[in-house]
């Protein structure tokens, strides 16, 4: 028996909090963006140009290339979106749709199985010439996954035929066999997408493609500056402090020991050796895989789980320093590091990645997102004083509201993608045990088990799980038990049950009978968070938590100047459910002080004692909800 | 009579904290710099090939032209330094290289006057067709004032009259006249040169040349836009939040009311603004004067003195937007501002100008300078871990180490003038009073007064002025009180002395005998101080000044991870006169705690307490001295 995981495919949501994300998502997301990649949005909105550069790659339509030379990847991540909803939310209207825009994608492809709209228009004389910096193994991922989930959910073989076809193009091209290009993705993805392709496949070849991609990487001499010299491609990050780091491939992953670089690319890049580790049982990768997650999460995240700490590049910075108002925070990072929990899940059941899984996905995911799904965040700030972001050459990339499409659109589709997807975040599986990751409505059926699980979290702490079908079955029930939470208690059937805790995970252990109800009871006040003392831009801050819900201050609740606001953790927090304000969320309103300016004259500095301070209420949302009642100042982590 | 001062330039300085400064300025600044402009320094410092420039522009050498478009201004500055310090250090071996670097200057002189070696080398079809970005009216102020200290000290018209046919030529190429261009510098700093020409020549063509500047600066239609369409040339600040800002040309100057832009170019115009003003008595230009004064010094200034609050575009950014670990803070902008502070005091007397003047002189601009003069700060940071330097993209300008030179040398020669004139900062008068404006030994010769000065300021608040000469003399002696100082006595012959105290100033009004003495008894504690509140990156902070002198931590003395450090502003600063410290220096020592954080796992956040503080005793240097221990943290605001 494998003593990894396996992820629970089939669960079905039905659950309060995600519903309404979910419901936006197929409602405005799938159709708003359907839009975009085809040019339809309204003219204050970039165009995508994403469908017309498969036309005109089809021979359909004249024109030249339009967007980013990895655009194609957007309808990839639509589709891949599309499959996913269409598995919980049938629509024939929207499957025929996706079956369009297929075949528009299909028509594209190049006799020799070649799929890239940027070199097909511009030029297939220059194909694979520049592996570092033109995306085409990315936009390969993006269509792999996206085929892979098409086929999963509707059966439909025809791009996976399409992917399928470009990874035998890819193959015959690249590796590291006599007369190939030695190379690698400049930017990470279809590593973790022919493992996907690996898993319906079975064809060793799909294995051994992402293995050699993993590995390669890296490794000297450095393919990407071999590839530059031969090719004269340009090297943007050569003054950098990040060069080679920008894309992971400083070194060979395995030797890799902090994250590094872009931070999406980084967290597609772990992700990709996290599948590779745990399907070839390589122990050694599965360590490096550990030390790039303990980097990445106990020494180079924000508490909202924003990785990417500065604007140039996009990228990690260095240990500890998270910086709230200059960070860089890519909707797709946190995505990303979602990607990355779960398979660090797989490798082993560990409730602390489901911890970080769960903070990414419940405030640095969602943060991307306007309530109404029409705008999206590319950045996600944890401090915000629009002034700045107008006046500050280094913050101009932190908005103070949502944009309604970027040209380099990946965070939208990712978002989609993603949401549409939770299904699969919420269980793994061993032989004999159900791990139940997160806490949604909803069902879970495992292999002679199933759970019905209901709960309104992440409002309230309470979960019951009863178990459904009506055979007896013998099987481990683990249970995570966030790290948030202090204080629970379980109970099966009205009973306190004994549960051994392990891992972060209260696990039971007997045979369940149809019927049974397991309750559990997180208990979850609102609790004042501290960073590591080694945090310096968080020194003296406190921030405010409740269950897996990190909190913010908004000036439309507490006035502009949230710099001169102070917490009072002595005090207790008032938990207010308000089912009317930003979609319904639970506000927190809590003790506080504000200093005064009104004391000081024309000076800027001055032998004074600290300002006066006027008691105040502080007015908490929920961090995901900010930005969605206008312009304002925001921080998460205020003077204590 | 004039409602004006004038400067009082009778000066004769003999001061124990400024000498070690000047001699280093003569012992090393002088003749490295020399070396510099040479390209005779080490292989590992940046070339200047300033001096060849004009031997290759007088067709004494072959060559290119080499260094920045304003690669001439650094011999002049440094012309300029040579002349002040000749004043007060007489050097016939240094003055005969420095009539040599002017020959070669002369040499390269164009028939029509014009004298600028970019274009000279480059082709002059080209000239004056970018005065927004190439220098050339720059250069020329540079010259200007170069040739008229040189000429001042030692009665040589060599270099003034270079300067008056560069003039002339200027003249007839540019201005308000049908047939010129109605232009003006995209850097200022010709305006308040062409005004020190005027006082020399009293050629009313300067001041009306000096005025057009003035006023045909940001006049509609733009003339940067005009000659950038006419002549092509690009606008770098294009995309940027600054655009015209950058240059002060986003309006008419009389229209400005906000310190903007690039931070030395709008100290160098205000100063000639201030110049303008004074000598036309133009009180509206006056006010425009006033209100950019109070804006840069009371909402956008640093507690040292420094400006500019960004290194995009070396520029202010907004009100009380004063990071202190991305700050720009030029040393060059700082000696701007205190020629603005000067200029200011002429058009009124008023001790807020010389405050300013003093907080940057013994703060931001001598932190320009290592203590041996060898090595020279750019930037200027109040915060600093070396590693966000080297990791941190948007951290990278931030130096923790002075460099060797600048390929944009503009701060180390700057330093030199101003460390080398420093007599004219001093005081200033009116027909019946002498102002006192900065305390340093020496003798200030006013019409029939002259004052013998002691003191061992800034250490020491002691100031002892001793009357001279033989004859009786009534006036008005206004001692500055500084704006840090809050206790004070003056005693006029060991008596107990009436002053009127006003506008900063006390005021002696009596008839003067040879012998007489004033002593002025500063009281000089060590005092915490604190930012207004709506400076954001100083909420909760306070740092540490003792008489002007701002005070910062250092790694080498109170170890690393400073934001761990609090103050305890309740307890006595301990003051230690150090005389082997950093070339001799007062240091304090106050109580203080520091987090620790052993206690802390691996987690980055956590529901804790605030991490346990132990008592530390923290000891503080002068900000001017920081950086000459190796290279490690350093902070001027801690947490209280």
């Amino acid at each position: 028996m494998s003593r990894y995981a396996k992820p629970l495919t089939d669960v079905a949501l039905d659950d309060r909090f995600w519903n309404r994300f979910r419901e936006t998502v197929v409602r405005e997301g799938i159709p708003y963006q359907w839009r975009a990649l085809n040019d339809q949005l309204e003219a204050d909105a970039e165009p995508s140009r994403c469908m017309r550069n498969f036309r005109i790659a089809a021979g359909k339509e004249q024109g030249e290339f339009g967007g980013f030379v990895f655009q194609d990847s957007d309808v990839y991540k639509w589709l891949e979106g599309v499959a996913f909803s269409l598995r919980w939310h049938p629509d024939p209207r929207l499957e025929a749709i996706a079956d369009g825009a297929i075949e528009e994608v299909a028509a594209a492809q190049q006799p020799d199985g070649y799929l890239d709209t940027y070199y097909i228009i511009n030029g297939l004389d220059r194909r694979w010439t520049n592996l570092k910096d033109h995306h085409e193994l990315y936009v390969a991922g993006h269509m792999i996954e996206a085929a892979v989930a098409y086929y999963q959910v509707t059966g439909k073989r025809r791009l996976l035929d399409v992917a399928l076809r470009f990874v035998d193009h890819i193959d015959s091209v690249i590796g590291p066999e006599e007369g190939k290009l030695r190379g690698y993705p400049g930017h990470p993805v279809i590593e973790m997408a022919l493992m996907r392709l690996y898993a319906v496949t079975g064809d060793e070849r799909h294995l051994r493609l992402a293995k050699y991609f993993v590995d390669e990487r890296g490794q000297s001499p450095l393919f990407f500056e071999v590839e530059g010299e031969r090719n004269g491609n340009g090297f943007y990050w050569k003054n950098s402090p990040l060069r080679y780091r920008y894309y992971q491939a400083q070194q060979p992953v395995r030797a890799q020991r902090n994250a590094e670089g872009h931070a999406v690319r980084a967290m597609y890049l772990y992700s990709g050796m996290a599948d590779v580790a745990r399907e070839t049982d390589d122990a050694e990768l599965a360590r490096a895989c550990r030390d790039l997650w303990e980097s990445a999460t106990q020494r180079r995240m924000y508490i909202t789980g924003a990785v990417g700490s500065s604007e140039h590049g996009e990228a990690f910075t260095f240990d500890y320093d998270l910086p709230n108002d200059t960070v860089y925070g890519e909707t797709c990072a946190s995505i990303g590091l979602v990607f990355f929990a779960k398979r660090m899940l797989l490798l082993e059941p560990k409730g602390e990645y489901a911890d970080v899984m769960e903070r990414a996905l419940y405030n640095g995911v969602i943060s991307g997102m306007q309530l109404d799904g029409k705008r999206f965040f590319y950045v996600n700030p944890l401090e915000v004083v629009p002034e700045a972001c107008e006046q500050d050459a280094y913050k101009r990339h932190v908005r103070p509201e949502r944009q309604k499409w970027f040209g380099c659109a990946c965070c939208p589709p990712n978002l989609i993608r993603m949401l549409t997807s939770l299904e699969e975040y919420v269980a793994t599986e061993t032989g004999d045990a159900v791990y139940v990751n997160l806490y949604a409505g909803g069902e879970i059926r495992a292999d002679g088990l199933v759970l019905k699980v209901e709960t309104n979290y992440p409002w309230e702490g309470d979960v019951k799980l009863t178990v459904a079908g009506d055979a007896p079955c013998r099987k481990r029930v683990a249970l995570r038990i966030p790290g948030w939470c202090r204080e629970w208690t379980l109970a099966v059937n009205g009973e306190a049950a004994e549960a051994t805790v392990r891992d972060g995970y209260a696990v039971l252990d007997r045979e369940w009978r149809p019927g049974d109800g397991i309750e559990l009871a997180l208990a979850m006040p609102a609790r004042w968070v501290r960073a590591n003392p080694k945090v310096r831009e968080d020194a003296g801050k406190v921030a405010l938590q409740r269950g897996p819900i990190v909190y913010c201050l908004e000036e439309a609740d507490n006035g502009g100047a949230l710099h001169s606001v102070r917490a009072n953790t002595a005090a207790e927090a008032e938990i207010r459910w308000e089912p009317e304000t930003l979609g319904g969320v639970v506000t927190l309103t809590t003790d506080g002080l504000r200093e005064k300016d009104g004391s000081w004259d024309g000076a800027l500095y001055d032998f004074r004692d600290a300002p006066e301070a006027e008691p105040v209420k502080l007015r908490w949302i929920p961090y995901y909800a900010w930005a969605n009642r206008g312009v304002g100042e925001m921080r998460v982590w205020i003077r204590n």
